[in-house]
């Protein structure tokens, strides 16, 4: 029996593999890493940061393909064993509410979650600068675009997996219009998905070097029995540009915008070369789980140098362990901050 | 018979000059401006970028005083003839709606509307950065504070005078954390002033020089027959830092995102030596109107190079005349942009 339970379902084909006997740490490197190289589809220059859900007792994904002129659109991508990925060469075609088109200048960094048995879609779109996007799907046929949650500028918008004290939830990142040298998460809740508000701060950047200048939301987050799971990156300022490493947090269960406990090390950091090299060298960018109730496994897939795609594994067990007995708490962290 | 027909109440007595015969525009600055100066109240050093509202026969007012430590407060204001004010020396003192206190750190730029019998304020607050703070009172004894509409960053929140098409209307200007370089206009709706979506840019940064850095909305919009007009400044960079100056536009009474005229040329720009000096020199900043629909006239209050507030004067027929036979649109300004 583990001490901390997942709360979800049984998923024993996801990506899986032991802990290797050098690991020191609570996380560990697919030793096939990474799973998507460069050039992965005719028009792709790369794919990384992406997302994946199961599907029909198979996987299913949304992956951010930077195109080869440079623009980034999200593809669909299809996987029997999370790991070898068939993906489209062709972007998702949104349409608007009516049916008609209504495709994003750009589209990066999405997140795909199962909610009220639909598929939601998050990304950073062009809304004058960059916001959050959000679409929906109910076959992975027909791809719908919903209103901007928010007006710009904002980034790494994350929904939960169901709606907590009767609102649905998202975390973002309020960012600016370049390449944002601040940024702290954010929860907003909704009745419909369609207007938001009730904002509350989460967490803020600081503390330990690695999350100095700014963090952001990573994978959907995962229920446990001791709270909410997120991963999330924090990022490092060098005199060569930033660093993205990435932790994780336990958020209260019924007012997730309270930090319970917060990883005061990097969970995991650019140490491969498929990590420090690369379109953006350093950098690891968590984007996704899958996780299996029964055994309390966790894949995580982050895109790495903004160029590769790679997983990593961990169990509930040894991940909430290690940060309970790891955590520091900024100021704010642990109260209703409004 | 006018043909430019203001949508609101009659208010014979607000504050009004004739047009001087020297003058060549279609604005004029009241005679005795400014009408607050330096050290308006023991613990201000500067009252500027204030909002007044017709109440009870006289008038009543938010102000942004700079209290001598620094720190920006909302004080209030009364008068009978809308000239001379009676200023508060104490701040407002914020409750939350279980009617515990709830001060903001720092509150800045006032906006102030009757909106279904009772009066909104919304200003620039504190929410880990800049953000919009929203409050409302009835009686201007108890003021309370509502859910802040967005998460950060964003100043120059200004409300709707009424519901259209069926919700609540806001304008607002995303920025950064700092002395934001770029901004452009957002329209947001809510059923509930709770929840805020459905958001659309209204117009955008550019065009004339004076406009080209950033724009924000002014004053609470005025409708008539012709169209929503609003005031908003306009800022231009200089070497010695940015001009602020301030130009009108007409929404569409519908669909209040869609621009249909907008000005070319500044309306007012810093010249005299209450706006071109002071603690920001050369700033005119718009935050309210009193007009009167009888007659057509508009009186405009402007916060003056962070110092001062003055009054300045036009009438609806004069005003929407210019803007028609000088407007310039920017790609986007016509078309509901998301």
């Amino acid at each position: 029996m583990q001490s901390v339970q997942i709360i979800g379902k049984d998923l024993p084909n996801i990506p899986w593999q032991e802990k290797p006997a050098s690991c020191r740490g609570v996380i560990w490197r697919h030793s096939g890493n990474p799973i998507l190289h460069w050039e992965p589809t005719p028009k792709s220059a790369r794919i990384f940061n992406s997302a994946v859900v199961p599907y029909r007792g198979a996987f299913i994904g949304a992956f951010r393909a930077d195109h080869k002129d440079g623009i980034p659109q999200i593809h669909l991508g299809r996987s029997a064993d999370g790991l070898n990925w068939e993906i489209e060469d062709e972007e998702i075609h949104w349409v608007d509410e009516a049916g008609k088109p209504y495709q994003p200048n750009y589209a990066y960094d999405p997140r795909l979650v199962e909610l009220d048995g639909r598929y939601y879609f998050t990304w950073c779109t062009d809304f004058g600068g960059a916001a959050l996007g959000m679409g929906v799907t109910d076959d992975f046929h027909t791809f719908v675009r919903l209103e901007n949650p928010f007006i710009p500028f904002n980034r790494n918008g994350v929904l939960f997996p169901h709606k907590v004290n009767g609102n649905y939830l998202l975390l973002s990142r309020p960012s600016d219009s370049g390449h944002t040298p601040f940024g702290d998460i954010f929860l907003s809740e909704s009745p419909d998905l369609v207007y938001w508000g009730r904002h509350r701060r989460v967490m803020t950047k600081g503390g330990g070097w690695w999350q100095n200048v700014k963090i952001g939301a990573g994978a959907v987050p995962i229920e446990t029995s001791e709270g909410w799971l997120l991963l999330y990156h924090g990022v490092s300022g060098t005199c060569n540009g930033f660093v993205y490493s990435f932790g994780a947090a336990l958020l209260d269960l019924e007012q997730p915008s309270k930090v319970l406990y917060r990883s005061r090390d990097y969970l995991l950091t650019p140490e491969e070369p498929y990590e420090t090299t690369g379109f953006v060298p350093n950098v690891v960018f968590p984007c996704a789980t899958l996780q299996d109730a029964a055994t309390g496994r966790i894949a995580i897939y982050y895109g790495c140098a903004d160029t590769f795609v790679s997983v990593a594994y961990t169990t509930a067990e040894e991940l909430v362990g290690w940060l309970k007995a790891n955590s520091r708490l900024l100021p704010g962290d642990d109260v209703l901050y409004r």
